[in-house]
């Protein structure tokens, strides 16, 4: 099966901790490296995933809080030193296309490469970006700011063809391609082979919401059915609820509430408040509603 | 004698390695902490401190490259974060000036405190700075875009008073003040005790030098005099000399010969090219020039 992969390079929240880098995260799909949000250290955690970052060809910033943003700088700059010259595309809400501006402005006058912004429209959900393997939907949160987290979804694959049937069909290279395409096959007696016994399904699509700063919201369950993996922020833990209100976050419970009416497959939660010397407690409370939930920590990396 | 230490944050150039951080210093001045230069990164070397950076009262910048300023907006969002409310004086190039307005615009709306900001005449060595325990002049470099040391010299403290003295004329707590002043004591018999039998000097005045980002200038060695301690940036090795004029820095073996000509105390070195593996090449060619050489790393305290 084709990589998908998801490295998490930071899961704290609002500042940098003993244990905890701020927000950012990989997404290796299929070679393609889509870089979301990018908190300060981000290019040195990078390294624990031995991913080169001339891949990077996205970046998707969920908002303007510099927990989730002020690594890019330094990123965009160190991509330009090794010697970048593809152009890079970067996708976020409207008010942080003036922090590329200025970044690119008076810190990156001679890379050799071009910055794309995609403003994003953070009270839509639409599909933002797509291309031969993938689809990125924006999907609009609740935070103090405009928010946006991002679904992205594989493409169908085709199906895989069944190696010995074609051997004792004896069916030549060329057809390969219009089988995998659903086409039946003739023997040279006349016989016809349907497609179903020449070929087994593709495999699932897979695909990977994240579910960045937000109060719990009940439409992003719907937006996200049947995703393989969320990610969602749990700032905090049942006890403080009424702070996660005020401050636009959300509970571990509450992340688990949208990871379960979405039914996923698994739920992955991060962005702790630095108040919790163990995480655990968020974990318990996640798991009294959706079992199939782990922490993330900055090494880990899972394979959809 | 009050505390005078310099503790290194990050001692790289351009981009973040395995081995270091970029460029960014703590002074610790009598309790007081200085801020010089702020590359990503610092704010997780500070842990390493031990101090509390709420101290900061002061920020010194060098230039506006990224590698010496990209962790300054996290720096401030988390000295914000944390509550405080103390004003922060930030000194630099006129240039830095908007990446500060932009970021405390853009990424600080809430926070505490307010940022001064003091553009400084990188063409001109003049007095910056000073309060009642030092001096801070600043020291014009040369590079590919304006920049600008720092020199930062404690102000000469009171004599000591000998105790055994005192006790011996039973001079009382009240005339101690002016004895450290320079007054002679006259006893209740009418003796007059001079003041260098009551008094032993003053602990001798200690100054350190930060020559960042520069390609090698003969005024620096005089503008830094007897300086107890200098930084200097030694990003080549001999082999690339050129490369040092081309890009505007030194080799090992010129921070060496400005400390030498300045007769420093001691030269600490720093701001190496990632070409180097082991440093230890930079080391030797500047102990050629000047002995007392010391190559700087992320965990280094100094005290002067």
């Amino acid at each position: 099966m084709q990589p998908f992969e998801v490295h998490i390079l930071g899961c704290g929240s609002a500042l940098p901790t003993r244990k905890h880098l701020p927000s950012a995260q990989v997404v290796n799909l299929r070679g393609k490296l889509l870089l979301i949000d990018c908190g300060e250290g981000a290019q040195l955690a990078w390294r624990h995933t031995g991913l080169n970052w001339q891949h990077i060809t996205h970046v998707f910033l969920s908002h303007a809080h510099g927990d989730h943003v002020f690594g890019l700088p330094g990123l965009l700059s160190t991509m330009g030193l090794l010697g970048r010259t593809a152009p890079l595309f970067i996708h976020g809400p409207s008010n942080l296309q003036t922090f590329i501006e200025f970044t690119r402005t008076h810190f990156c006058a001679d890379i050799d490469y071009e910055i794309h912004y995609q403003a994003i429209d953070t009270t839509q959900h639409q599909l933002i970006f797509e291309d031969r393997s993938m689809e990125v939907w924006s999907l609009p949160l609740q935070h103090r700011v405009p928010c946006c987290g991002y679904l992205i979804k594989e493409k169908p694959g085709l199906p895989h063809i069944r190696r010995e049937m074609i051997d004792y069909y004896q069916i030549p290279t060329w057809a390969i391609g219009r089988i995998k395409e659903g086409d039946d096959w003739t023997t040279a007696e006349g016989e016809l082979i349907p497609n179903s016994r020449l070929t087994t399904p593709a495999d699932p699509v897979r695909s990977y919401a994240y579910c960045s700063d937000t109060m719990a919201i009940p439409l992003l369950a719907e937006w996200c059915q049947d995703v393989t993996l969320m990610y969602h922020e749990a700032t905090y833990a049942d006890a403080e609820t009424a702070l996660a209100e005020k401050y636009g976050h959300s509970t571990a419970r509450q992340a688990a509430t949208c990871a379960r009416n979405a039914h996923a497959r698994q739920l992955l939660i991060g962005h702790y408040s630095a108040r919790y010397e163990n995480e655990q407690i968020l974990l318990n409370e996640a798991k009294e509603v959706f079992a199939n939930t782990i922490l993330a920590n900055e090494k880990l990396r899972i394979t959809l």
